[in-house]
């Protein structure tokens, strides 16, 4: 299971979950969109190159796994027909970690390109899709290679849990009562693991090539500030119930602590100066509200799988797509179950309604010369 | 299941796979890897490429399916430190039909590239590994990208079933007792294929890029003659036994052929020169004899995937292996079941040993300037 990317991979936060919620979260989908759009257009410039190599990381597997190299590809061709231009050979690299389920994402690639071509109604030129499993914090691509990068709500996953946060006891991310060192071991190896990410990256694109990127972040500058974080305090409650019942062994909730970190704008944008291989075009957050809790309920009670309706997100289905593989890695399946239901309850008796929101912080960055 | 490139996938007619069974197959192997050997060494000739694209076109899945990777890439390292230069940057895609197990494949990979540093003992540069899903009778690559594409036992598979074999009842592939037209259509099947699979991969090798492939041939220029395909007529035999025992009715089984062609050398030189894109380095048969048929009745009592040795292949797995999928599909399971029970009878009662022995036909082609 892809831990790193499981957010997307789940439909989940994807931008055409959020198309049925709000007026508010459609004005950001819309947002997204159009930044990005316009990102490719300036990729291509008025250069319009024959061959446009494009790369997604932590693609996953699921239904909005091909949505955005589906949007971007109907893009470009709309600019080369304007432009009176042949339409580019394109070479499209879906990535995720070794253990996503590119097999159906495979199968699934013949009827997405016919389906691609009816709709774009244009001689698409040939359009060669490849798997390229690996961790995005390594390289990926040969030198000068890529045009455009696009990374959708995956780089809040960190590479690893940072070293140094044995004493995060009872706590299982950043809490307020999680010691300073713990808070300056996990916004190290964020800094760690973002900085090589950019100059990877920075190796991979072609000069002028666009790296875009969305990522759940935080609006506090205290990285123990509630915001989204707030859920894995409930996941913590539960499994520490669980240990006083004597389900749990303590020392077994002690050394549990998730690969996460939301940073802020500010932290974002430090470690973009600070690695300096991109210029930035724009970076921002805002804010997106999600569905009624009452809405994600039914969902605690179905597998993962199950769990997802047609049109929808939801923010318990995220963390439980999220926080399942790796409660079950540490604590097995029947404990998980049994922490998911105690979550549940917690998060339904407790979580006001203005909480289930999230930052949502985008970044378009080009490789400088 | 991948019908094209089965064969290979279980281990099959993996060149690892000849080297326990006799002198003869010591030798095939050995001479087919040094043709490999020499003809990678050709394609980096004097100008010792920086970054090299080289892809294997029916990889599928198994205990075989890097190897070729791996000894290529340890030739053109020790190539590279003989003449002092810096390691080249590897792209590798390995290609089979979108059926393939390409996660099992993925989840190898970190191993794979582990142990094979530490076998170079040189400072190896990057490695990149993608998958690249889909038909080798279509474009696979863009256009003038690759320096070495490999494909080892998979050219004998046809694209489809030929039209216009209707009336080659009682066989389920070419037989003595074929029509005109069957052996016809069969021919014209192979040749618009195999052009068509010459003509995509001159779009896709750099100019004096090398296409090196293995596949199962006939010896006879008579496309009906016994050799490897009186195997499918045990087959036949054993499925109208079936028809006659109301098991299988008549019009199904007379639906039914195979997606194969075990061209003639003179076949497979004849559409090399015709289609014109290639020079031919090398194009010659050999004759490979297969262990004694006492070593693989066991392999028809137990299922494909668990009926492989470690160190071994024999021909009746390979049969198997081709056929099971085909006829699953076409038969359902029990049908297939009590269709491979006969055929066991027929091959261990009536398989005379020198018949063990296969036609393999090896081409070293260039790309035309």
């Amino acid at each position: 299971m892809d831990l790193g990317q499981v957010l997307h991979m789940n439909g989940g936060v994807g931008e055409k979950s959020y198309a049925n919620n709000s007026l508010l979260q459609q004005k950001v989908i819309s947002t997204t969109k159009l930044l990005r759009d316009e990102s490719i257009i300036n990729v291509c410039g008025n250069t319009l190159p024959k061959s446009l190599a494009i790369a997604d990381l932590g693609c996953s597997c699921g239904p909005n796994t091909l949505l955005v190299i589906s949007e971007t590809i109907k893009v470009v061709e709309k600019l080369y027909k304007k432009k009176n231009h042949k339409s580019p050979e394109y070479k499209i690299f879906l990535n995720d970690l070794p253990g996503n389920d590119f097999n159906t994402i495979f199968q699934s690639l013949d009827t997405f390109k016919e389906n691609l071509r009816n709709e774009i109604k244009t001689e698409m030129d040939h359009c060669y899709i490849f798997g390229a499993p690996g961790s995005f914090y390594s390289r990926l691509f040969p030198d000068n290679s890529m045009h455009f990068v696009h990374s959708s709500y995956s780089l809040q996953f960190l590479s690893k849990v940072p070293k140094g946060v044995d004493d995060n006891k009872g706590n299982i991310y950043l809490s307020s009562t999680s010691p300073s060192n713990v808070l300056k071991a996990y916004y190290d190896q964020y800094k760690t693991d973002f900085s090589y990410f950019l100059k990877c990256r920075a190796q991979e694109l072609v000069e002028g090539g666009c790296l875009f990127v969305t990522l759940i972040g935080r609006q506090s500058e205290d990285p123990s500030s509630k915001e989204i974080s707030y859920l894995w305090d409930f996941m913590s409650v539960a499994l520490k119930d669980m240990v006083l019942e004597g389900i749990i062994k303590e020392e077994n909730l002690n050394s549990f602590n998730v690969p996460l970190y939301y940073p802020s704008l500010s932290e974002v944008k430090l470690e973009v100066l600070t690695e300096g291989s991109f210029s930035i075009n724009q970076l921002d957050s805002s804010q997106i509200i999600f569905k009624e809790l009452d809405n994600y309920k039914d969902a605690f009670n179905s597998k993962i799988s199950g769990s997802l309706t047609e049109d929808g997100y939801n923010l318990g289905q995220c963390i439980r797509a999220i926080a399942e593989p790796l409660l079950v890695g540490h604590f097995g399946e029947s404990v998980t179950k049994e922490a998911f239901n105690r979550f549940q309850k917690y998060v339904t008796d407790n979580v006001p309604k203005d909480r289930t929101k999230i930052t949502n912080i985008t970044m378009v960055l080009t490789k400088r010369p």
